[in-house]
């Protein structure tokens, strides 16, 4: 208690600006202005520490010697100010303030005033000869102090303002007089009277000590507890609040005072100039609560310009000494220019695009600085179209944001009526309660997806994803009637056309068009990333399944296509059924008649992909999907196999013929068929639909995500690759005969052996010989594997024997090394893992680093051991998540892949791990 | 060629016995016993690396200098006999036979009497006197030499046997006299000449040359290329076969002269005492050929006493030396015993433990040796009964053997019928497409299973095996039609009440009663386990879920229960429906009232299993499978319901109250309820059935696999681990109050984080206070984890933190770390990769040491860096299987766990571990 005591009070003359654990944040910075000369009403800050002591002994008591050093301290501001606390001519007066480590928002209020008492006022009334700011300054400091200190509830202080107003009849407080003030605050003393049952302290000392003592009790408010655990707050990063003291200063002492608030450039566009406002003779509160109309800070130069020179002059100085746009708050009293706070200001994306790129070309930051200066999830919002901020709409129903993005359209209900309207040019959003892969071309067709299943793996989610497009999935109050071409949300109707908004950022959905803004690719955003990739040791792919994916990724400054899915080629509408046929077949003579008409489309996707992105590599995944994915369900089809003996009961003529149609697509009706009639034609769809039922019933499977997939389909029906392969050398060839450069590389599935890889690099060789000779070049192909499946990371070695290089699939790896399926997961019980603190994240967005990063790591040491030059990619959904792309970097990593949009995420991202910062500042500010 | 040429040949007399590799099995005994003196014809061995030269020369030459070799070996042999090659009074033939490293059965015929020519056997004839002998002789001869050397069909030459037979008019052989003899050798003579297009070789030199290549040749062939694969026999293992010629001895030359062969020991029962039979004046040929019956061993002390002393004496050496059974053959030439070849004798189980443990007993053998003389995976024949192995029935049908053992019974078809029948003494076989929970009453009441639907991790396969009742599963031609009470195979019917005899190691099935034979815990095996216990460093427990499976653990020497697995407990009848409670509950208090009821059961369950098993440790693993386990399908459900409405509809009186009660379980009917006639009675079944259809809808997952089971249940209702945990510690407590030692330990399944592990833990601490207070006792409780998922190995550093114990559950961990579902693997595609090489083994039965294995390693040494006592154990199959026991040991577990009647094997398996051999000897010999 005597040498050992740590010290709890630090002048702000005397603390350490970058201490903010200790001294909390604006209690820190106050020092720091201090420090660099900045005029600041002089004041101290009483330390976290002396909060955690006073919280940690049981009777809560403040630490021996602390009000000691406070009365010091306060004897220090009498000196500086020329006031005296609690008496004297010119009382001094002190605002009350907490302040954490973290900026932690409406934790508790500011006290106001503290110091009035019946003597102090009057002397107040005397100095200032102005009896209306007197009493005005003393109601509000009872009022605060009532009700943050001493708990006393707001609405009994309102009730009594109210009953004066109304019987003076006057609407707002500036219209009251000193008389009708004073009588406001003697009632306010008597509710504090009546509600606490003691009178209101009138010890300046005394009301000192208990307003410490309330900010303390704050941090274990409930409201700061959840604050902290929202925003997941640990002790490390704020550990108690520290409490400030300052002398009070006022804007409101007549017309050459003023208050006001700063921002050292726009934050809403960067530009580099002084912004804010202010208003002549008010305090603070004032400019927050909205009563009179704040004036732009250019105003000022006419107004008090020797003021304006001195602010422009603040400014300045904010910005050289924090090297970083500041939001700070001033008050001139009579003529003098006080700064009373400063922190790092908030802006939108582009703003702190431009202003860290403007701010090196000024010379203020390195290029390391501004590169690490944004945070790169940030720039989702300048590269997705998104709700404007300004719209006050309401949402009809929410659901899980799938695919970040906002669009409008006409709701329809089935992906043929999107199609039909898509290619109109109508704008549409597909609604559906799930989507399968045959609705694969209205999406194509439509703006945006909503459905009112699924989670965010669903499948509308996961293809939305990879084309760009938003995506609002599972809104449960949702209900699709196909038939009556109608949505249900509670009581009110979605029709056919009728114009709905969906938010795939937020989840939200809102019917009628809420207006959306572009996407921002602006030019300091292109410099900013010119310069990532000069620091970046990671390279970035994109995620790409079509020649549009891959002409997009090129946009967004893609280096390679880093997964090339081939089954989304196999989903569009014109494939399907030739891939059904595939399926379906009987023998591998009728699975190659299939797969022989297959093979020049899959050609002709990947010569376009290979020419959009020469001279860049390709890496094409060969199938991966359980093969049942590719058929209607067995419900489906039963109901449909129904339907048609009923249909082929009522035999209703040509009528008939129409409807059964429907159920099959047409390029299954040979046309002779038709002559026969309509029992004919539905006998033969029957067969056909009954066909797939059995082949459906026959691939049924436990568990999908653990069966008859990827590389183990590849090796039971060895043409389906090789038709792949095929498609892939063939298209290559074609590109190195007309002297474009290609760098295709193969890439197997689900890989848990280095057999299997084996055994397809035989098939690879094979093809590839032939290709050659007929095609008379030499065509350059890598051969790799997806690591996904556990044992391929604990089998490395021996894998990297085989492939020339590696990419994790993390998705599916973190399913396997969790043992959570991820939809069931993200349905049943992961929300709970998250908010029970089980798991810090949802691993299937965050990469789980400390499981699944650890394996990966291991797969990169092992597999290095037999082929030191091993490229090593990732191409799950985590390559473009910054926090997962420093981790990738760290373990060594050459590439991620991810989806186009977030390919200029990625870009940032791994500028800043080179850097070695990790740039995600102020998350929870 | 010259210096660095290696050494082709080796006269027996040179060779080096134990190198096999070089000499192949057969030539390195000859060698080694000619070394120790036994009376072995003369003869030399080429070797397999002149077989891999052979070979190996694109032109398949022998290596030079090889036939030179031979021909100076020939000349010693002609030394050593007193005979010559292709000349002479008295002619040296020879026997010419190949021999590789590994017993080859079958790889290639022997060729006898080689050497025989015009002038030889006139000469042989003259020498013997004999002619019959010489053509019988000669024409043997030309038969094998043609067929095995020059690849003459044998019908060829059976055709002019039969030719001449016939016209004689005789029937066997033996009655043919010397002059058809000759006659048949002539006609052969032309049959090779006609065949081949060239004159059988008559130089004997040229007839040696041929058949060393025929041996050489024969490696190559099919036969030995399929044997080799389908026994895994590597290049390490054998590479090549030699050559072994060896002089002839005959044992037809009159009845001075005989043939037999040897078992050291009886193979039979182990018996210490000459066992084996033998022919006077017979060749070896006849003994096989079952032509003449031999007679017993002991018959030649009185026909021969002289040569029974010398043959007990060969007897007595050869298991001195070789300190093995040995199998063995001689021949008596004209009063001179000689041994023409020995080897490892194969035995039955019992034999081959009686046999190790008196050899033990009589100094031949050092515990140790005897301990690893026996295959441990050879042990299942004598724990479970099979069937008579002199049974010639033929199977109706064959399953999977899903569970090893044999049973017969009544068939009958469902669980209730199963239970009246077993509970009157009836033995009965439960028949069923495929088994539910809900059936378990009926497994209780059968001597086995037979399915026809499911693979071996089918519900019929894992509950027989760990009941330890046979169960044949997938048996996929039978089909069986409940209502009917029949099943069907092919075209033939099995109708209730009809024996049928299953055989769970083999999978077969069969009409009638097929004798079986008990399993057989001789007093030697007794004893052998014993010293296995004192060995093994492992320790072995049982895996077993109810009292009564606690008590034959006990038996059968287990050291406590590894894995008690809660969920079986739910399952009985008289549980289930309360289970089924709990699960539709839709609040926490109607969850616990479900608890509360079955909570006594669980307890009284312990109470049972604690007192069986003291004082050894019992581990009890708290609910894991998904909850919709415990519910019918959603599919039986909807059927159910809708002939539930057929039967409101029908409304006849008390018969459908019948009808509809057997949709129900009685206990869900109240009395009162029946008063109110049948249709108050169906609506309440179908509201409850439709109560259980909206939760299965809501349960339902998409991979149940990886879905919501193990601890991410116990945290989401934790009113089932807190009743789980309760039953555990009240019957513990229950215990400790009655003087009983109990060390319970909880263990909690599919752990993927600490964070899981504390939350668990805190329940228990809770329960423990509470149990303690109420029972005024203490009471001891270890608190452990599965890791069975792959992030629990990778996060086992945390793990350990928290938990006492490591159990791995390699049954998930495999399926995790390969990413197979189980069930799809073994249906789909796991065969296929078997087949084709891509995996060697099923790793659900043989724990894949490289990949899982790696991962187990890893996680042992990471968690004993936290705690470096962790206790770490095993309680997947793998625990059961020798080989993975075997690697258990090397990566430091402390316990393996299985199913009771696997738990002597696993002991003898640790022991092995221990004693640092692998112990499975001759495995595909």
């Amino acid at each position: 208690m005597t040498t050992t005591a740590p010290r709890w009070v630090y002048a702000f003359a005397e603390g350490d600006g970058r201490n903010k654990l200790l001294l909390g944040g604006k209690g820190a910075n106050l020092c720091e202005m201090t420090r660099i000369g900045l005029n600041v009403p002089p004041g101290f800050v009483i330390t976290t520490e002396a909060c955690l002591a006073y919280l940690g002994d049981a009777g809560r008591n403040l630490p021996a010697g602390l009000l000691d050093t406070a009365r010091t301290e306060m004897a220090s501001l009498e000196r500086q100010t020329g006031k005296r606390f609690g008496g004297g001519d010119d009382p001094l007066l002190v605002s009350v303030r907490s302040g954490s480590a973290m900026s932690m928002p409406g934790m508790m209020d500011t006290i106001l005033n503290l110091g009035l008492n019946e003597t102090t006022l009057a002397a107040l009334i005397r100095h200032t000869g102005n009896e209306r700011f007197g009493y005005d300054a003393w109601r509000r400091f009872i009022q605060l102090f009532g009700k943050v200190a001493l708990g006393v509830p707001d609405a009994l202080f309102d009730e009594q303002f109210e009953t004066v107003k109304s019987r003076v009849g006057v609407k707002q407080d500036v219209m009251l007089g000193a008389d009708e003030l004073r009588e406001i605050g003697e009632r306010f003393l008597q509710v504090v009277q009546r509600h606490t049952g003691q009178a209101f302290p009138s010890d300046p000392y005394e009301q000192l000590e208990i307003a410490i003592k309330a900010v303390f009790n704050s941090w274990t408010g409930k409201r700061a507890i959840d604050y902290r655990r929202e925003f997941k707050i640990t002790p490390a990063m704020a550990n108690g609040t520290a409490v400030n003291v300052v002398a009070m200063v006022y804007g409101n002492m007549g017309n050459d005072s003023a208050t006001g608030v700063g921002f050292t450039r726009s934050p809403a566009t960067g530009e580099n100039q002084l912004y804010g406002e202010y208003l002549t003779n008010a305090q603070g509160e004032d400019v927050v609560a909205g009563i009179r109309t704040p004036k732009p800070i250019g105003d000022l130069a006419t107004e008090m310009p020797g003021l304006y020179v001195q602010l422009v002059e603040l400014r300045n100085r904010l910005e050289r000494h924090y090297r970083e746009v500041q939001d700070f708050e001033f008050t001139i009293e009579r003529g003098t220019l006080f700064c009373l706070q400063t922190r790092n200001g908030k802006m939108n994306a582009a703003a702190r695009v431009r202003t860290a790129v403007e701010m090196h070309e000024e010379g203020l930051l390195s290029r390391e600085e501004a590169i690490t200066r944004v945070d790169p999830a940030h720039l989702e919002q300048m590269l997705f179209p998104r709700l404007d901020p300004q719209h006050k709409s309401q949402p009809l129903a929410t659901g899980l944001p799938a695919s970040p993005g906002a669009a409008s359209g006409q709701a329809v209900f089935d992906a043929d009526r999107a199609e039909t309207l898509g290619k109109q040019g109508t704008k549409v959003i597909l609604v559906r309660e799930e989507t399968k892969p045959e609705d694969i071309h209205g999406f194509f067709a439509s703006q945006g997806i909503l459905t009112s299943r699924g989670g965010k793996t669903s499948h509308a989610a996961v293809v939305a994803r990879g084309m760009g497009k938003p995506c609002v999935a599972g809104a449960e109050g949702i209900h699709v009637d196909v038939a009556m071409r109608v949505a249900f949300v509670g009581d009110q109707v979605i029709k056919e056309g009728d114009v709905v908004t969906i938010d795939g950022s937020t989840g939200r959905v809102f019917r009628g068009e809420v207006p959306t803004v572009e996407a921002d690719f602006s030019a300091a955003l292109v410099k900013l990333l010119g310069w990532a990739d000069q620091h970046a040791r990671l390279g970035v792919r994109a995620n790409a399944d079509t020649p549009q994916d891959a002409a997009r990724a090129l946009r967004y400054g893609a280096k390679g296509i880093g997964l090339c899915r081939t089954e989304r080629m196999f989903n569009a509408a014109d494939r399907l059924p030739i891939v059904v046929d595939m399926i379906v077949a009987e023998t591998p003579a009728d699975r190659r008649a299939a797969l022989d008409r297959l093979l020049p489309i899959q050609r002709a996707d990947f010569v376009g992909i290979f020419r959009g992105m020469a001279p860049h590599p390709v890496t094409i995944r060969l199938l991966d999907p359980p093969i049942h994915e590719f058929l209607p369900t067995e419900r489906q089809l039963e109901d449909d196999i129904a339907r048609l003996h009923d249909l082929r009961g009522a035999a209703r003529g040509m009528e008939v013929l129409t409807d059964a149609a429907r159920f099959a697509p047409d390029t299954l009706i040979p046309a002779t068929l038709r002559d026969f009639g309509e029992t004919r034609l539905i006998d033969t769809i029957i067969a056909r639909k009954e066909a797939i039922l059995r082949k459906a019933r026959a691939l049924r499977e436990v568990n999908p995500m653990l069966g008859h997939r990827g590389v183990r389909l590849g090796i039971t029906y060895p043409e389906i690759y090789t038709m792949q392969i095929r498609a892939v050398l063939e298209a290559a060839a074609d590109c190195v005969r007309s002297g474009v450069e290609v760098h295709p590389e193969i890439m197997v599935p689900q890989v848990c052996t280095a057999q299997e890889l084996n055994l397809v690099r035989d098939y690879m060789s094979a093809v590839q010989k032939q290709v050659e000779l007929t095609y008379g070049v030499q065509v350059p192909c890598r051969f790799g594997t997806m690591v996904e499946v556990v044992r391929a990371c604990m089998r490395a070695e021996n894998l990297a024997e085989v492939a020339e290089f590696f990419s994790f699939g993390t998705n599916d790896l973190t399913q396997a090394t969790f043992s959570f399926s991820r939809e069931d997961a993200e349905n049943k019980f992961l929300p709970m893992y998250n908010e029970r603190g089980i798991l810090q994240d949802n691993p299937f967005e965050v990469l789980d680093v400390k499981g699944v990063g650890r394996l990966m790591a291991l797969a990169v040491e092992w597999g290095r051991r037999s082929r030191p030059g091993l490229k090593v990619g990732i191409c799950g959904e985590h390559g473009g998540h910054p926090a997962s792309i420093i981790f990738c970097d760290s373990i060594g990593l050459d590439y991620v892949s991810c989806s186009a949009p977030r390919v200029p995420i990625a870009r940032l991202a791994a500028a800043q791990a080179a850097i070695g910062s990790a740039g995600v500042t102020d998350k929870a500010a």
